[in-house]
């Protein structure tokens, strides 16, 4: 632990110390790293490139997260944790779930501030095994486990995954290929087009 | 093939000459630039490791093709070709053309022939701009002008897209992501879930 800090920051440890303690650190790296994974992929992200954008040395990144992975990992879990709130947005009407997870999901990636950890975890699942595995463990803990939970049905994981793959792929197509008209439509429309058909997949 | 490239034929040796003659040759390229840009990506695939896979000299990859960026196109339009008969596929009953789509689609997904190049175009997509361009123009020429022809709704192309999204955002979770449950779903099972749900999104 205490040899992280050191390093070149004007040759003092205490300095790297000082920086480790400053609040609000940890907070830039997190959100360097998802600009990084979200820019170049996992497979070409670099720990020097989070560091500079944080401002701060690689030891420090290292220190805090420990491997790249290990960045990942915080990076995208901080991503998810919006997803936490899911099984409250669900404990509303039944009939109203495909609308409710519908609306949830494009908000996410409207929100250009979110929009970055998912393009991070996209780019980077697709691309890299290990990140496909993150992601699969992520989806299974914040997102399975919970809406499944609240439907209550024998086959309520595949009917989960079947409407995400639905807004998943709504997100690729309109953020990541940016295919038209489907880039460019209101996201209200959007919405409207989409909730019956993850209430179906849902409930139906 | 064998009069390919009169042109362009500087000092290549002879060996080269023969296997440009030989019959599949091209096509062997091709096969090998589909498991290459499957396996690395866009970005990370090269024309050297093209060249290696179909045993050829990279001279030929460039002689038949011209850059990377146009081996990627040659590669993935030949993994579109199927895509041509869509027209056909949906002269039956409208009323099937949801079962019909999504049984398509999961068809050429489950063929591990044809899964190479999909992934190739999925993965190269997703983390490269040229190469969603790319696909942008091959998803226009081949699925939306055509399918969404058939349709004759005036929100025909977004309707096609949606149901493209729901297909291809089960495509990326079964087969890349490889999540479970709908990773290990019976194929049929599947297509019994999406048809109606492509369905609805084409006619509903």
């Amino acid at each position: 632990m205490s040899s992280a800090g050191p390093g070149r920051r004007r040759g003092r440890p205490a300095s790297a110390e000082k920086v480790a303690g400053e609040p609000g650190t940890r907070d830039r790296i997190l959100s360097s790293a998802r600009a990084e994974f979200a820019e170049s992929g996992y497979d070409k992200a670099s720990v020097r490139a989070i560091a500079r954008g944080a401002g701060v040395d690689s030891a420090l990144v290292h220190h805090y997260f420990g491997t790249k992975e290990q960045v990942f990992v915080a990076a995208v879990e901080g991503a998810f944790a919006p997803a936490m709130d899911i099984p409250d947005l669900l404990s509303g009407g039944r009939e109203q779930w495909g609308e409710q997870l519908a609306g949830y999901v494009l908000g996410i990636w409207e929100d250009t501030v979110t929009r970055d950890p998912l393009l991070a975890i996209m780019r980077s699942a697709v691309a890299n095994e290990t990140a496909a595995a993150i992601f699969r463990g992520l989806i299974g803990r914040n997102l399975l486990r919970r809406v499944a939970g609240n439907l209550g049905a024998p086959d309520a994981e595949l009917r989960v995954e079947l409407a995400v793959a639905q807004l998943v792929g709504t997100a690729l197509l309109r953020y990541v290929i940016k295919l038209e008209p489907i880039a460019s439509v209101p996201v209200e429309e959007l919405a409207g087009r989409l909730g019956p058909v993850v209430q179906r997949h849902l409930t139906g």
